[in-house]
């Protein structure tokens, strides 16, 4: 059971241990993707494309970095498609050079190590526990003249909350004056709004800004996600860093499909929001210490909610152990579907009444 | 006209600007795949699997490099998937961390690119033009004890020759002399055979085998290739070079029906060698200095035979003028389907006999 319980791994969604063992998809929380599942629209055009298998990609994604430039009014110069959004952390971190790269955490772990294989020494910021992880004024204190680089989830992985306007402004504001890049992970962005946080004079030439399809689509399958520069030359770094062909045709085209299903994206928001209260209070009722969350998953805190209890009920979460500044009482669960959830809270119950398995 | 003839393209394949402008694909003979088109099996094991883009894909690949361990007799955690072989020759250049590497030239460009955007020095031996850029003994002397790797194709990219054996082993005994990473790219052997060219004995930890779905099976739309390493911990490193996921669950279906496909790829050898001769022939009888190939492209110098006049005919090859120890008057073209070759030898004696495109 150890082994398809996920602690070896570094990540949610990694259900193929279990797929192996049990013949079927486990329900699986652990993964923070859209509760609706991929569009069908966009899987035809994933699917229509790979009749042209016998083509190598357009490297330069031509089409969906002029969507994108029309759509954020950004020229396309200045947009760089990557394999996914982990694509991209990687080239910008090889393209940038840095010195010393400093990372608020919890975070996405990747920021980690892909700064680590680039050669540059990553410094720690640790949010505050009492707090629930939430960054405040603190942080911009810790960016000082040796910072090259600030990498950070805007809402953060894993624990879901929006960061304050004013101290983003005053994160921008200090990283300018000390010439340090800011990088913003933006991929649970799309859970609360549709544009841009930062202003068009904000977007000065040391900002980065990486999205993702895959969260708000659910297409993690797809690999797909790009980065918006402050400037053309940053831009052509991040491309250069990295080989050519990456993102393959059919991944371009399910996201020009998928731009334009603003439909779904406001259904998401609406199940995401109703659904989320409701596993939230779950959580708090059976005793956890939930941390507030404005996208599609939550943390808390619980000796009880374990991630073994879940899978005796064929339930996977997610084990918080290996984030920076957590421990293996906390855990990352996924906002899913009103069924699902109703299963999730049932197995709630059981874990907190204990019943078997 | 210029925009559409590829002078600005570093690799042949982009047909992107021809699709643009005329709404159709040319007759493309600047890409070097197989002749056949991508097998249909290979096709609906892509589709198939498209089923599943709510998931992220197995980041081991384990299914398939159990299969490619069973097939070259290697452990399976000396070799690591990437998507695409240029996905592999990026993640070795910023895996070896190399001060300097040396290449034989002329070569696929993006070994330069590779090591240069890693930060390594690139040091380049230039095959001799009266010997057909046949690689001799003089290369051997080249490599010395500050050469930390060099990466040649076995068949090279655009010659197409197949290195000697008795050179390959006199190149295996120096690197391993002066501990030197000795990169192999192997994208077109599977042309001309099976197996690998090394033995078990000289398959030491310093060296690195790349190989590549796509030319061989005709699939550049779904990124596929593979690296055989001389221990695990280089794989674990060029693993860990790059970043997560990179690899598509379709693409590595894919490749496990592909893998199984011998006929397939013995029709592919048996039209090439057939093919090939017949394209030799013609080139030679229109005046053209051609460079004797054991694969499925050529390489020629020509005056006459040039990209502007094959375009003006419906027809992309590949000049090139921007492989380095080349110039504008060397060409390559693929070898393709007894059709394909009547209308591009066709086109020869057209543009030789001054009859319009």
């Amino acid at each position: 059971m150890a082994d398809i319980c996920g602690n070896k791994n570094l990540h949610g969604g990694n259900i193929y241990p279990y797929l192996e063992e049990k013949g079927c998809e486990p329900l699986d929380f652990s993964v923070n993707i859209s509760p609706l599942s991929v569009p069908e629209e966009v899987k035809r055009a994933f699917v229509n494309e790979a009749d042209h298998l016998h083509r190598y990609p357009d490297d330069e994604c031509t089409e969906l970095r002029e969507l994108l430039s029309a759509r954020y009014n950004i020229p396309s110069e200045r947009i760089v498609i990557g394999n996914g959004a982990s694509d991209l952390i990687y080239r910008i971190a090889y393209a940038l050079r840095c010195r010393k790269v400093l990372i608020p955490v919890p975070a996405f772990s990747e920021y980690e190590s892909a700064f680590a294989v680039a050669g540059s020494e990553t410094d720690f910021y640790y949010a505050a526990e009492s707090k629930d992880f939430v960054l405040d004024s603190n942080f911009v204190d810790a960016v000082d003249q040796d910072t090259d680089a600030v990498i950070m989830g805007v809402p953060s992985n894993p624990c879901g909350r929006l960061v304050d306007g004013t101290l983003l402004k005053n994160i921008l504001e200090k990283c300018r004056e000390y010439g340090t890049y800011l990088i913003w992970d933006e991929c649970f962005l799309p859970f609360i709004e549709d544009g841009l946080l930062i202003s068009e004079e904000d977007f000065t030439e040391n900002v980065i800004i990486i999205r993702s399809f895959t969260k708000i689509f659910a297409m993690p399958g797809v690999r797909l996600g790009y980065c918006l520069c402050g400037n053309e030359k940053t831009a052509e770094m991040i491309r250069r860093a990295g080989a050519p062909w990456q993102v393959s045709s059919m991944a371009c085209k399910a996201g020009l499909t998928a731009l334009e299903m603003n439909e779904y994206v406001a259904r998401v928001r609406d199940v995401v929001r109703a659904e989320r209260n409701r596993l939230h209070a779950a959580l708090e009722k059976a005793g956890a210490r939930v941390v507030m969350s404005d996208v599609d998953f939550i943390l808390f805190q619980s000796e009880d909610l374990t991630e073994e209890e879940f899978m005796k009920r064929g339930i996977m979460i997610r084990n918080c152990g290996n984030f920076r500044g957590l421990d293996e009482t906390w855990h990352r669960i996924a906002v899913k579907s009103s069924e699902d959830n109703d299963v999730l809270i049932s197995a709630i119950t059981d874990i907190m009444e204990g019943r078997q398995g």
